[in-house]
């Protein structure tokens, strides 16, 4: 059971937007049992997707494009499709009074032919009414392949994957489970830990396959396999997990919940406990608040957080003493270990972090070098301060110190 | 001159992560005139990889291979591509002694084997030094193909992109200059602006394409064409520009300077304009200061924010008043209000601004409908005050308004 994603627009080859809508479309896929064999972006280009359609036929079951489906004259992979399909487009009466609906509830524009083309259908397809825009989703079979074209706008094909794409699947096909299990590690790097598992990796079964998945500090090991019996392959793996963990026992963190972040593990743990949590970013300038508030549910553990840049405003807002910068300068443990008790005071937290760093490229208001990171944790028990080098790329220092917080969190203040 | 990626890796298929490197590896591209005809993303497998080449090979003339890298034994895309180029691995003497001294460096566990592995290259490569990390880029040619080789980890592969990838391309081949001018515009739909400036757009040349880009708001125009000539194109573009503004004056908002996302527009206007920002972020969570602080420069006009997710944070923080909570609910322009004036007068900043609203997907701490939010922007003359409906999904309502607030700074109060 393979599918084959293709992409469809000039914004993305020329990186004008990243696409996201690969990587959702992929994890719902395996959880129910289909393997993304490939992903494929294009231009808008005729004959470049006819190629591209043609090719995928050969390698999947089921191909799910995005994209290129919009009322304006760039858009083409719905003439494209009917051309490939050699259909004719027919209109679809539920969706243009659908569209004319939008447009009477929500723009504030008039209605044009433009949008009322939205309805135009290949004749022979099953539409899929995208309840969050004019664009429908259309499900078209082939030989033995489905051809699933959805918009390209995220949230519009999220709906779509989820309310009509995935229930026509699990209806369609007879699936394999596939299952993941990845373990968060850190504290040895990817060939250190493959030195020490090799002989068990050697005798891993062929149907069990081990991805080693380095970022930033951490190290991630990812068992999957599939099979049509769900208990079988689980016993698999929690065989294999019984040999395995002696070898990596000091240097285990977790095992991450199917695709959960780190943010989200700690999170759980908060909301667990029952302990809330504030921040003081400075070099991280709200990317570690931003990572839990992406998630809902964060109002039941998060206070808030101050994003003191300027050192200014950690004098003002936080009461950092000017006497401690002046001493210790404005990047130093010191002066991370005020913000962080103050922090905790301001906002009544039980635990509350602080960054204060030069994340790059030029140095601040410190004269420490590029890439120095101090982290304090401040709890009812006292504060622990930390200093790293995280290198000297600004995106790194960031990314880095995040990831460094969350498995502080994680390692040494909120494990059970 | 075209170009095709291929990204390697399993994660990526089954989406434990999001490809970020094709798009910025395309921008580059395009930047010294070579288009991206296809990106491709493969799993980790010898005959999928063997198979991407060969396709890709006849198609473009340089192909750009990220990922698979790695010491460990599920990376295999070094060895797939000594096969395909019928060649042996050697050791690369320089390559060996730059991962002893990384490993001396920066690298607590002893060095290993498949450390030293490492400095294994086809023997036909050119080998590209990878200052960052123990995976060397490799240049291949084979016909009239070129094929490099880079790591997966991005801040590896960005530096190998433009300190030695981009300068040899641009020695080897004769490209034309790529140029795109995007034209960011609000207030109108994609269909209807489509329709206002139809007869233009069936007039243009055909070496100037136009695509409409729509999001959460606002549509950009990107007028797109190529030529060795850089003053032809860029006249020819300049003539259509000047045909084509009087249709949308009314909702214009900027020219975007290539790739720079809204917020580097915002920056560079506080620059320019010698201004400084605070933020106070309830709904937004963070979202908004860490789109500026991700670009380096931040802290030349931005003072810091508060991010008061909790209500009790806005008082305790912000000294909003219990009774303007009590009497018109936290999600309130009133609440908006005392919130960016109180930002503003804490920071020093000349302008503040604030979000607060319900991002669902459950009620919090307001009664008021999911996807409500409220924003206020304080300067010295007076707070402006907003109420939003973002729709009823967490993620665009927190993106969506970011955007706007993104707006309203350069349209109304950064404007010249």
């Amino acid at each position: 059971m393979q599918a084959e994603i293709i992409t469809i627009g000039d914004e993305i080859l020329i990186g004008q937007i990243v696409d996201t809508n690969s990587a959702y479309i992929g994890q719902q896929l395996n959880k129910i049992g289909v393997s993304v064999y490939q992903i494929t972006s294009i231009q808008d280009d005729k004959q470049h997707i006819l190629q591209a359609l043609k090719a995928a036929e050969k390698n999947a079951d089921i191909v799910i494009i995005t994209g290129g489906l919009g009322p304006t004259k760039d858009d083409i992979t719905k003439h494209t499709l009917t051309e490939y399909f050699e259909d004719t487009l027919v209109q679809n009466d539920e969706v243009l009074k659908h569209v004319e609906d939008l447009f009477a509830k929500y723009i504030s524009t008039p209605i044009s032919n433009l949008n009322r083309m939205q309805a135009l259908v290949p004749s022979k397809c099953e539409v899929l009414m995208n309840e969050y825009g004019t664009a429908p989703g259309m499900w078209l079979e082939k030989n033995q392949t489905v051809f699933v074209s959805l918009p390209g706008v995220p949230y519009e094909m999220k709906q779509l994957i989820s309310n009509k794409v995935l229930p026509k699947i699990q209806q369609k096909f007879k699936r394999p489970h596939i299952l993941h299990r990845t373990i968060l590690t850190y504290g040895l790097g990817e060939s250190a830990i493959a030195e020490r598992i090799e002989h068990w990796e050697t005798n891993l079964p062929e149907d069990i396959k081990l991805a080693y998945l380095p970022s930033l500090g951490k190290v991630r090991l990812r068992l999957s396999t599939k099979g049509f019996d769900v208990n079988v392959i689980e016993d698999n793996i929690q065989n294999q997990l019984k040999i395995l963990m002696p070898f990596i026992e000091d240097i285990f963190v977790s095992f991450e919940d199917d695709f959960d972040s780190l943010e989200q593990v700690v999170a759980k743990e908060l909301v667990n406990q029952n302990k809330t949590i504030a921040f003081a970013e400075s070099c991280t300038g709200g990317k570690i608040t931003e990572m839990f508030t992406r998630n809902s549910g964060a109002s039941q553990y998060l206070k808030g957080s101050i994003m003191c840049y300027a050192t200014q405003s950690k004098i003002d807002l936080l009461e950092v003493s000017v006497e401690t910068i002046n001493r210790f300068s404005v990047v130093s443990e010191p002066v991370a270990k005020e913000m962080a008790e103050q922090t905790r005071k301001k906002f009544k937290s039980d635990i509350a972090v602080s960054t204060t760093g030069n994340a790059g490229p030029t140095k601040g208001d410190s004269n420490v070098e590029v890439g120095t990171v101090c982290v304090a944790i401040a709890t009812e028990t006292g504060t622990e301060t930390y200093t790293f080098h995280m290198g000297n790329m600004r995106e790194k220092v960031i990314n880095k110190t995040a990831n460094k917080v969350l498995e502080l969190l994680q390692k040494d203040f909120l494990k059970n």
